[in-house]
């Protein structure tokens, strides 16, 4: 583990988001800080994503996904989002958005996208989007940044010692 | 131009960083907001970039680039990499990274980037960055986010009015 690299990543600003996905009736959501915006015409946002993870699998077969904008007094859902256990949109509002991924009405701001295209990054895989719709739901709300929430997600235990 | 438009989309926070790019002694220097970590093992890092610049074609030939992350007073700073002008190293303490791309003395952080693969992205180009070296220089100062910088870009006249 290494919290000096953690330190150090944290210095790169983001959000934190709720990744929906859904492949016909099954959908999963997931907290993911690896967002962001990658072209204005055609508008297109971007998604790293661990290609071992379930949602990976829903997305690539649903070739959709939603990303939900979390604000900084949801670091619960945040991290409710980030467990890696089944059922957890159960309990939580949500509406079926592109694809029927998961839109949560507690979002800030909810994009809608549709797959555009991928390409392997390291451990993960980087997906593009191309954004179907979006909205702004509460203009007055401020977006949680992945920098607010610590070691929640722990990974100061994922990072290398070194660069090598 | 779209300033709702321009709104919704300041809600996937970033941070604002200096992209510095060479090619042999010919080097350059950017603003730009568009970049995030992509991988733990290895480290990696993408920046999207308007494949028009000449910067671009810089980073193309060199195959590095840098990151410098900006803090909360270095506006100023942004504004400046910012402008399409020449020259915009010439007096700013730099010293040469990976492959010669400028490292910023007043940089918070810095990260030194091996080309490692590019993606089309609508009107940019997903560039991706394997991290070779990057330091962290100063643990007390806040990045800067993108949201803060208000209209510094023009981002909002860049904007189309609707998703399709």
């Amino acid at each position: 583990m290494s919290q000096a690299m953690a330190d150090l990543f944290k210095r790169i600003t983001t959000g934190v988001h709720v990744i929906g996905v859904a492949d016909g009736e099954t959908r999963n959501a997931f907290t993911a800080a690896w967002v962001m915006q990658i072209s204005f015409r055609p508008l297109m946002l971007a998604l790293s994503i661990n290609p071992g993870h379930k949602s990976y699998a829903l997305l690539e077969d649903g070739r959709h996904f939603t990303i939900n904008v979390l604000d900084q007094q949801q670091i619960d859902l945040a991290a409710h989002f980030g467990e890696p256990a089944p059922g957890k949109l159960a309990g939580v509002a949500w509406t079926p958005g592109a694809g029927g991924a998961p839109l949560l009405d507690q979002a800030l701001a909810q994009f809608e996208c549709e797959w555009a295209g991928e390409i392997p990054a390291g451990d993960h895989v980087l997906v593009l989007g191309r954004v179907l719709n979006g909205r702004l739901l509460d203009p007055d709300r401020v977006p949680l940044t992945y920098q607010e929430t610590g070691n929640l997600d722990g990974a100061a235990a994922i990072y290398p010692e070194s660069f090598d």
